[in-house]
């Protein structure tokens, strides 16, 4: 049967410490060719240099080919239907298709459309489990165990395809998931429903673990959902004064781009000691390549 | 001698017939890496999405590396003539050309500022010859012998590059042609001499083996030339109840992108028994395999 | 210590003549896929089809990988910070990264942001390396030993990287260097120390054994710098009859895209005896790849 990768929820847990275990062996040097003479499609319906590039080059390190495709002078844009479009590119026989999306659910769509892997690289709001995956790796190799930690997602929650995939991951990891937001941008009842809530961020960061911040979506601000970006600073922004409040060994998090002086402060972006920021980006490449090889080659 | 794919009327017979059992041969899985080494240049002043990615696939899928150049933002915009353009991009020392233009003969100025081969991926509305291999190659693999077969060609023939290169190799594999078309998108009397014509739709498909309809260009709707969608539809539209006209085993075809409810009707694109649609997307790496492979190695 | 080439000064005697020897040796046949399973970032921050291209041919006759990097769709836009784009695209740990960027000095930027070479594809109006590098390459093919050699470089040099490039190299390759612009063109005092200065083309060009044009940057004439393109024509268009006034054996580069008729007319820029127009282009490949191969393998 095809592994596809549409979410987090689709991971058996072998599945989860088979990738993990695989990047974490590519993060020690330990890489092959494993996937030479085969072709990745990167479909991106939605600008997203960041990650299209972290799948190109983790497709790239394993001795494949790319061939992108984006939106934009597509057939699309002459009419054709999202059906058409994808059977038209399952004709051409990728091995496996990498998809970003603005519509929920794109992937499970696209699955009904290929033949080879379908790898969802974010879709709406609903999930972005390559990003869960790289974001536990990069635990694991600062924290060890992640049973029993508490870790808080700050920011907008509600329209976070991020934050679902990290929280789902997560918490079958035996994470204690917080999320902490403004109420606007808090998530429905139905879901995130084993995470603790806070409105107020300094008591949502009391004693954590760890802390993911996410980007603040500028659009929302002209939305009226957010206000102003100084006012998001004073009360969500995480400053050296706030990460006080948590466990000593707190670290930080942040899935990029970041709103230097809106959601983050300069100096905990950069702080060696607790930023995980770059680690997160330079792991996206092993879990990435980790992804494909185990859609491709099982 | 360089070997140029310019249009159907510069290929010998034998020509044909090579590019097409090699096609064929590679639709059976015997696929070598003969290209790897070599440098193909996908020039596209002309957006195209699908033609574009069946080449770089088709180039990918044996080996050779693909740079891909568009008119945008390129030293065209910046006054430079085609000339110099071409000239400077012929210095790179490509072992290839593909290249879509929407000027009138491209590929036969190309040929004489290139030292490489030159594939015609499409210009103006003059020829698109690997089009009309990759129907011949479909056709051939449902059909069997095409001497004898009679298929219709519908829709605006008089700018359609796809129309003229099929009906330059169908006519030379024997097959007798038709053109269905309004008055005002017949062909000049001076090209298709040997087709017959159709204003009727309903006469033009009695008894044809095969029905290959053409995108409608919503650009030419907006000139006028062929009304309203629905009219065009009913005037035009393939339908089941039109393919009852026809010989009992025939095909449909379309180049793609599909108009649906506008040349032809779901039921239609979609009917498993008729629509060699997908096939014929398929075959277009094969058959765009097999020229690159044969325009480098002879 | 990693190899950068932000700019021709930061290059050793031996570095210059090693990569040069390296270039040659590649134009004469002796390529191997010395980079095979290396990543080159191709970071153009500012549109460059050529560059790019040279570039892009070049990482893959050695059997790189490519990734391509445009500004434009990327991060940036979404309000990240410089140094947070270049520290991500470092994360993705990239063998080698050609940069080309609108700002001055962005290769130095770069290279404390980035743990792998820097390949300065110009930057500003400061640095074009590998043009100067490539134009060398070409006049030695054509004219053997450089040293006390004459050469003119005319048209836009206070804003012109490739005149300042070329000004640096050539000196130290024992030319003497004349610049030629219009008042309002002609480099600050403490710019082109060693240079004989002109405003009178006739004058400047004066027995020299070769001539570089520049090409008229059209946005200049708009802020009324250099008047019509006619009377630029007059006063600094190299024509034939200029050429009288040069030694006999006067050869003439540009490094494109070309204004014909600007600054060059149609018959020098084609002048079989006397244009190195192409081969420069050519050039630009080889002197890329030994570039890549020197800053990479060492």
């Amino acid at each position: 049967m095809t592994f596809h990768l549409p979410d987090i929820e689709s991971l058996s847990d072998k599945d989860i410490e088979t990738i993990l275990a695989k990047a974490q062996s590519y993060c020690e040097g330990n890489v092959e060719r494993s996937l030479e003479g085969k072709i990745i499609f990167n479909i991106f319906m939605e600008d997203s240099t960041r990650t299209r590039m972290s799948f190109e080059v983790a497709a790239k390190r394993l001795g494949a080919d790319v061939v992108n495709f984006g939106s934009s002078g597509s057939s699309l844009k002459k009419g054709e239907t999202h059906t058409d479009t994808f059977q038209t590119l399952n004709a051409y026989a990728p091995d496996a298709v990498v998809l970003r999306s603005p519509e929920y659910n794109a992937p499970r769509f696209a699955m009904a459309m290929f033949d080879a892997p379908i790898i969802n690289a974010g879709d709406s709001w609903r999930a972005h489990p390559t990003q869960g995956l790289l974001d536990a790796l990069t635990l694991r190799q600062t924290k060890g165990d992640l049973n029993g930690l508490t870790i808080a997602i700050c920011g907008d929650i509600a329209h976070s395809r991020v934050a679902r995939s990290n929280y789902e991951l997560l918490t079958r990891l035996g994470v204690s998931m917080r999320i902490i937001a403004p109420e606007m941008l808090m998530p429905k009842p139905k879901d995130f429903v084993n995470a603790e809530r806070f409105t107020n961020m300094d008591k949502g960061l009391s004693g954590v673990d760890c802390v993911m911040m996410l980007r603040v979506q500028k659009e929302r601000m002209s939305e009226g959902f957010i206000g102003e970006d100084i006012d998001f600073f004073y009360n969500y922004g995480l400053t050296q004064e706030r990460l006080q409040l948590c466990a000593d060994d707190v670290h930080v998090m942040h899935p990029g781009p970041m709103n230097r002086g809106v959601e983050i402060a300069d100096d905990v972006a950069d702080d060696p000691n607790r930023s995980l920021i770059l680690k997160q980006v330079a792991n996206g490449v092993p879990v990435r390549m980790a992804i494909l090889d185990y859609a491709i080659n099982g």
